[in-house]
């Protein structure tokens, strides 16, 4: 079978788009299915074509029915001054989007933070959670196996840890109820993978476990309470992913030098916008844009891109002190790995190496960059609206 | 100046990443900034320097400091079947993940629609809002204030289409008022274009009138009531981007055959997870994993990933009609389009090209085939999970 | 029969509770059956049965199976001086609390408000408000439905509006659609009484006419989009019962004489506690303890208490403004009658004879007195808090 | 000094309401309050001084610048049947509310559940809570004084408990960061009193040793993240006060006979409103009215009716099994008690008595109570709005 009969046969729907992977190698097969497209959609699509990333090994771990690959532009930000437990060094941040104007905001509060002598930053936690739902006859029954957990803790975490090297249960709590549905939240040490798959597995197991013990039924092995690629309040009560905070004190010139502007307003702009505008729009997130700094950063390290959705989360404050600005970020549900995942594909390796964060005992140092870019990124926001405020309010004074 | 030279004095310092677009083509500045990063880094980039990306229009318009280009792998489901009021045809839907599974999913989501006639889909509302926050000396002046936005609606909507062919100002509502702080929420249609710009553009002049007519002072654009890229209620209730919803109706062998399932299962598990278990984690989402299929999708068609947290917002319902499986996905904030930002980009003008709906008068077809894609990956997750849960039932009879 | 027999068969079961209405007048019965809990409960309930209240009234409107009064204390807060567009006067307001302190509380803050000239108050909304769910057979259907009640909104206001002399129906808005469900929230005005079951006989007639027009099925009267009594985004946003704002700037040295603390201090505790302590613990509402003045005052005047849930929402703001203090409560959902409901009975009718607000045309005028009453509260928490950390902080330096 | 010239000082400002409690005996300053706001509002307040209960205690507990009493009726609802860990029993339950038919329809939701052999009940978890916001210099800071708060928990524990003889800290966790401010959840249990007090003293005393020991500044003894009197998402999570669960199984006839619908019909009802609905409108809360009966149960026996607010969050489950109808209702934040605070006051001891809950020993038990009729008010309502969508259903059907 050439590759022209297949596309015939793709187009005929005598075959399906799969089904190519069992008679070609993965470069040849994206090709076969690229090839269909363009005849099915009347398209052209040279430039998904062109591609360098080892196929075959992207086919095996992060996509099925390969046409091709996205091009994303890159820039970098920096030189940023990080003062973390794990980086203590000058990185410079390579980000992926499509947005112009954000890769020069995000590099001016890099140069606003340097020029003050670093972003101060630390790692709080670092744990993985999974959330199943599970039904027993009525609550009494909840409450049973509410119990049965805790008293078993000690056995079922060795089960869970026996099907990893890297991860280990920590705790199962909460153990929520509503009726006759259990949500026990498994949280886990993971190590440098993400983990997602490492506690899917571990917490499959002690469901198991679960099973042949009680009568208890094993719904779904989420039951949204992990809470996964949602913004939810239990993330950002228990933390999930990394959670970080991170914080500057940029002197009164470099404000005015860097910024335009001065803590004063800018400290106007977080409360009015970050907290009393977020309050009245009944939002999860106390922040101006965290969630483009995390997706930019995520996509250029092969992290997951619907994780930017939990990284969306999280509170800015900011505080005048006597004319100096101190300023905050704080991010309590930053879901990153160094290994696994989206990270062995080779432009996403590439990006963690320009960060020196690639492969293992990694994972925090890594975790504390995206913390310094987020706060990059935010100040240079906040900073810009508070100029054009100053800006304003001094024109209003001229006229008056 | 040669390149070496230039690598040079980025290196000690005596020049900055931005600088060398001023000597050199875009692409040059693109190669020589890789150069510096790679040695700074001691590591080397080669397949972010592989490219077909006209890195000088991107960088007019999409990225600061290039270095290069993220690749990321494409892969297709389909073909779906989509009866929308704008799409009615079968597509194959490209998507850009790193997530192994993820696309295979969506495919076996997307050939259970085809095989029940297709999915239903329409898109309810077409709206792109700005937010300002502003601030008057008291509750009373902002009381006036918010009169004064409704006194003068027809004038004020005349400035802001003043500025704009495609935008029209549809409402200023809500109005809300937090003391001193006033919050206009101001609601646009934006035909094709996402919309972002050109309602910042618009609000901004509507604000510059506000200034000279009033005392009240404009403290920033956005006041976070928009809400832009955050997981918020005002969103979820007054919609953003398109809103819209997608159902199908599965017929009781469909569901055996591709599910391996029944509809009492699917419904018990959406329950279970996406309505309870969303409901005690404190979530804003009920679903299982929108965001996954939103930023797929995103990234494949030129969206702003960061995006991708508004498009996790929303409900799945599900329904044991007689055996048949009715299921529906209703999205309130999906901020798309066919023209401008990241859409331009070449994989991205392919990848709308796949779907057919690049450029001009194809915004809503293009939603339809989002919330459709939504459908097909929902649908196949929360199948899986009902199909594990039956089988798992089933063995605990058995072993009764 | 006599008294005691029919305690007898209360006794027996041979009779039930609200059997003995039929048999004796509304006192009798109250009697009756106190004395049958006495006897089922071996207790003696002497002050449950003394009162004054007019029972056989009570008992056609506001309570069954009656067995005697509460009687809770009610301390009076004032004199307070209020700026209203309605209300411009001293008032003095009934409190009924058993929490220690509370009226305390409050009057230190009315006693402060009237040395600084008075609280700005003003009614923003007037609103009652039903959303009833009803079923479909499809999304397409459910847009159908939600065309439908567009189409028809004038024919459906005057239906609606035969139904009640005061009410006006003034939008069905939003229309929130979820798969099969159609959610509308009808939007009203009611006048003095609080409306709801106004709004719910108003609404019931249009879903008759829906049901005669349409295959669309009513499936609850209230599908929770109302929101009665929870506390719920779409109120904040939306606004439910009075919508009412209320501040009040404070000169420096009266904030020093009767706060014993400065602008200052209190600006930090209200960003502290009020803002950043209520979004990292995913709070509805950003204020210190609204529904303890809310409840207090609902109960004096004969409100429904339960409505203190919805009264509790709202934000509080602080500047500090050369040393003076701005401070501002904003209360989105008061739902609040002057007639009807609970304002009948006696003690309550009397607490709105204290505020000179009892009968008709007078509820704007006591919703700004409600919202004054909690200004009065929550500044004087805010100060007391501020107080103490101003003292501490003035202790911690003598240390250094 | 008499009392006609007290009230002559009063009318004439010379005197403020609080100081004539220095000169007479608490009834008669009540007296005399109430003769001068009669004189002041120009009304009569004749029930409000007709009071047995004892004001000279009322004066030192409950309440300041006291003038008389609220007479609210109280109605029962019963014979209930329990079967919790604690209450195992028929009880009768006294009710303080003025919205007629709400006795009723707990009182037929009570038949129900006693007809079908009673009502489960748990208490899954029993705590009290408070949060201060403490102020530090930087993040790095934060995580340092949370740190200092892990290692020295077992010495607060016994600082804390040097001031109570009943309470216990269980936990200082979570302890959140926002930058330079953090949040510590002191968690405690507190026997039968609520505890808001004693949880406050202790709390306080481990701030002081703070204050000796580190250099963090305590801002305020309350950061909102306790969260008292506010619907808040972390006491979902974590629980505070009682969480209660309860349920019950009605037979198929009993569901026809007692609530005139079917099981299908009420699960109905619960998803489309309850959840669903609940879930469109953000609300906190996926129930039809727990606020209700919380609100009438805590006011008939001396609890603090703000704390309704917490008490109307929670989620009703219902489930079609085979005919027959599960139901469930979930409180996770009851914050209740036997002794202290309200429940001295005569009326509301009387209401304990009713219960056979008053004094030491009985709190989780009349927290059952509690749960208890909370169900049979929510089970009520659901089966009325099922049993009227039935008869539409039916008359349409009928119609075709």
């Amino acid at each position: 079978m050439d590759s022209k009969e297949v596309v015939k046969k793709l187009l005929n729907k005598e075959m399906k788009l799969y089904e190519v992977d069992k008679h070609f190698p993965a470069d040849v097969a994206c090709d076969i299915r690229r090839e269909f497209i363009q005849e099915y959609s009347k398209t052209q699509l040279p430039n998904m074509g062109n591609y360098t990333l080892n196929m075959e090994n992207a086919s095996k771990r992060n996509i099925e029915n390969s046409i091709g690959v996205l091009q994303l532009p890159i820039g970098v930000a920096g030189p940023m001054k990080i003062n973390g437990e794990f980086c203590k060094r000058e990185v410079f941040v390579p980000l992926a989007t499509s947005e112009g104007a954000l890769v020069a905001s995000i590099n001016r509060g890099a140069s606003t933070i340097t020029a003050s002598g670093g972003v101060n930053v630390r790692v709080i936690s670092d744990i993985m959670t999974r959330a199943p739902v599970i039904k027993t006859s009525s609550s009494v029954e909840s409450l049973k196996l509410k119990q049965w957990f805790e008293d078993n803790f000690d056995r079922l975490k060795e089960i869970a840890e026996s099907t990893t090297s890297h991860g280990k249960l920590l705790k199962i709590d909460p153990i929520l109820i509503a009726g006759s549905y259990v949500y026990p939240r498994f949280v886990y040490s993971t190590g440098d993978s993400m983990g997602m798959n490492m506690v899917t597995i571990a917490t499959e197991k002690i469901l198991d476990e679960m099973t042949k013990e009680t009568s208890a039924q094993h719904i779904a092995l989420s039951g949204n309470v992990c809470v996964d690629k949602k913004a939810a309040a239990i993330n950002m009560v228990e933390g999930r992913g990394k959670t970080v905070v991170a914080d500057v004190l940029i002197p009164k010139d470099i404000v005015s030098k860097k910024l335009k502007t001065t803590a004063e307003a800018i400290v106007e702009v977080n409360i009015a916008k970050n907290l009393i505008g977020s309050a009245v729009a009944g939002s999860t997130a106390y922040n101006a844009h965290y969630a483009n700094m995390v997706a930019a950063i995520f996509l250029a390290t092969g992290q997951d891109a619907a994780h930017a959705v939990e990284g969306s989360l999280g509170i800015t404050t900011a505080e005048n002190r006597d004319g100096d600005l101190y300023f905050s970020v704080n991010l309590p549900d930053l879901p990153v790995a160094t290994v696994g995942g989206g990270t062995s594909l080779e432009t996403a390796n590439e990006g963690l190496n320009i960060l020196g964060v690639a492969g293992f005992g990694k994972a925090k140092e890594f975790a504390e960059i995206v913390a310094s870019t987020v706060l990059a990124g935010e100040l240079s926001l906040i900073g810009a609206l508070a100029a054009g405020h100053l800006a304003r309010a001094h024109q209003q004074l001229g006229r008056g």
